[in-house]
């Protein structure tokens, strides 16, 4: 029975009976045995296996080489060695597949460009097969957070026909054969469909119901964005909690970001390292303040005044009435509050048509979260429930109340005050791994031009 | 402080100081007092709470009508009423939302077809609320079988210009204009993209890195079908094992299944009563068997000559080389077996092109695990991993070996056994609940003609 090299390093006593396999990582060899650091990806660190030239299988060594599987049988000892408690004393070897010499994972210190061009190996290095394991901690650690909390998981559609912030940028969804495109009647929906780009509406309809949702899924944008921080296709986390205002959505989003990161400290250890040898020698100590430290809130209008009183040469305006831009984003939370700050009641002509009024009638019940190094991380509200204020809404954004009479029907038949918030989940894999492009946080991105595998 | 009502209804002690909110389901008045069924999503039960005439907020009590939302302050007390622990005694009631007379769930006994045009709504019943509790527990539960077991949750993505099946039934997604829609190179990906039908191939890629991985996401069929198993987008389970075989996949598909199956009838009693009630009388009889019981395992081979032998009448005609219907594996594992039955190792020319060639030269190994009144829950199958093979298969099958280089290729690079297995997530969810049509376990369903909402 195979063990995973994970289980094999974390072993309190030694054995004699143990079954390993993985991947070759490097080969030394000496006259009479030959030392092979194996790895299995089930962690960042590699078995070190000690295989006498006697034993069966050892005629294959020479092709044991970098990226070549194996299965080794044989026993654990104390290692002597500095830097690793137990080695493997291989008392059998068998190569499973070779390498031919083509094999582009041979030298250390590749691009991220030329890792992008073969996603289907980048896994297999070190940095890029820990960047993996904590996606998966922390996609996991979403549904501990929410599920523990008695949040219910909902899966909203990815194929619509709503476009719920009216942005327009979406992706067409089609049957139709080239010749027949615009027939919508004959497609298979029989209207025009779309990839989603947030389940958040959908997400009300069960909040509205259930009390407590979340979502957690594959949302879409069609921008032509060549930057570092944006894909085509991205996971969304996004959290709908009825008879809930706005400070109640601004607490559980704090206390959801500090649960994730320290999840990200306490569970991934060894693989936050080498993002911190390599990519952010920071790394470690700014998520720890972000778990130790209060977060900072202050309200739109009030980090207007900060900003425009900061003395600082921004390339964008600081005006009330204009959004907040990422070096203003940054200025606050990295300059001034030093800490994760949640800046809210933002002017009402900026957001979209679903955020709550506030009752000086000027601005929204709107919630951003910004983190240092990224920005915004969260943005979230109070929705508007009042079915009249609704209503007024739709026409001064130009919505179709007959589409979206599904959505005024919730504050039509037993309204209820409700916010939640949407978090990119690739922004908080930026965040926790310190790496500064989004196309190496997802297996295999989405950008323009790019839908390679 | 609001307590979610499911918390309530388990605590272990009386309390002066609660407070609740929710929709009622039915209110009954008399001169001095009302009774209200309140119920806020987080459980099919209800709380009781009764009301006197003289707290505040009484007066409007006429307005807390069923599906009325309001909120309830006061104190909770051992019930002398049957069937219930505890009632809530008001001090305080408050009108939030009320209902106009138009308000589509006043009655009980309403078809599944009306629900389903109301699907905004329908999670506020007794029976969709419990369905898609279920869900959220069940998919919370896949999370927790792999993470448990040192699997990595792997996000394969959605759109794609690969065909893992090769079936062709699958969604364009473009960004064309309708005048320019041939043109895909000047589309956004620069060329024709297609939303997944599986990520098992992208899968691999992780699994003959990380070793065990899964993926959860959304998957899609353009199939024309109007039956009550076919959705054009549902949800897929696909764990991948390196260095695993066929008996080790079969052995992973089987503890998935009863652990899943466990976890429903462990932690949704309430809900899965609900389901035995107004679904399927023997729904729990049946859960339980599953979990009690070994499962069968049988070659293709060997449940063909049963068949055979069998002495049914088949509507399609049972031959070694065809396909097995529905309605032989549900005579296979509900007539013969009698519980959740394995078939293994069919005939090459019926299964697709990964799949591992047995030393027989004629059969693949391919596994379908079959559960009484559903039939196919899960296929999988051990994959081709010999270069040579996989090559051998492309060209029989028509499959361009140029598109398919990267797939080839970790078979050409450090090659492992692997395998691995899908299951439908709503396949599952019908068996669980009982329920008939796939159209009502998945919160807003996509089927031809149907993109609502």
């Amino acid at each position: 029975m195979r063990s995973l090299i994970k289980h094999v390093l974390t072993r309190t006593e030694a054995t004699d009976s143990l079954e390993v396999a993985g991947w070759v990582r490097t080969r030394r060899d000496s006259k009479a045995f030959s030392f092979i650091e194996l790895n299995d990806g089930s962690s960042l660190l590699n078995l070190q296996i000690v295989a006498d030239a006697n034993i069966p299988g050892y005629e294959e060594i020479h092709k044991m080489a970098t990226g070549a599987s194996i299965s080794v049988k044989g026993r654990l000892i104390a290692s002597p060695a500095k830097g690793q408690d137990w080695e493997m004393q291989a008392s059998s070897i068998k190569l499973l597949g070779a390498v031919p010499e083509d094999y582009p994972l041979q030298k250390k210190g590749h691009s991220p460009e030329f890792l992008r061009s073969i996603a289907h190996l980048r896994p297999r290095t070190n940095l890029f097969g820990a960047a993996f394991r904590i996606r998966s901690r922390m996609a996991y650690a979403v549904h501990r957070f929410f599920q523990e909390r008695d949040f219910i998981y909902v899966h909203t559609p990815i194929v619509t026909a709503s476009d719920c912030e009216g942005a327009g940028e979406m992706f067409r969804v089609t049957t139709l054969p080239d010749d027949k495109i615009s027939r919508d009647s004959e497609d298979f929906f029989e209207k025009r469909a779309y990839l989603t780009v947030s389940g958040q509406l959908e997400g009300e309809t069960f909040a509205c119901a259930l009390s407590n949702i979340y979502t957690f899924g594959p949302t879409f944008r069609a921008e032509n964005s060549h930057t570092s921080r944006h894909a085509a296709e991205f996971w969304m986390v996004e959290p709908e909690m009825a008879f809930c205002d706005l400070a109640g959505d601004m607490d559980v989003a704090e206390e959801m970001i500090k649960f994730l990161v320290k999840e990200a400290l306490d569970g991934q250890d060894h693989d936050l390292s080498i993002c911190e040898k390599f990519v952010d020698k920071t790394l470690r100590q700014r998520l720890e303040h972000v778990v130790e430290k209060p977060f900072q809130r202050i309200s739109y209008t009030e980090a207007v005044k900060l900003l425009e009183a900061s003395g600082q040469k921004f390339q964008y305006p600081v005006k009330y009435g204009l959004n907040l831009q990422s070096e203003h984003e940054r200025w606050l939370t990295e300059e001034y509050f030093k800490q994760p700050t949640t800046v809210y009641n933002y002017p009402k002509e900026i957001k979209p048509f679903y955020m709550r009024l506030n009752e000086d009638g000027k601005t929204v019940t709107a919630m951003d979260l910004l983190v240092p190094g990224i920005g915004e991380i969260i943005g979230g509200s109070q929705r508007e429930e009042r079915y009249d204020v609704l209503l007024e809404n739709f026409k001064h954004h130009k919505i179709d109340p007959e589409a979206y009479g599904w959505y005024a029907d919730l504050r039509k038949y037993g309204t209820v005050p409700h916010a939640g918030f949407g978090l990119g989940f690739e922004r908080l894999l930026m965040f926790v791994t310190g790496i500064q492009n989004i196309r190496d946080v997802i297996p295999f991105p989405r950008t323009p031009g790019h839908c390679e595998f």
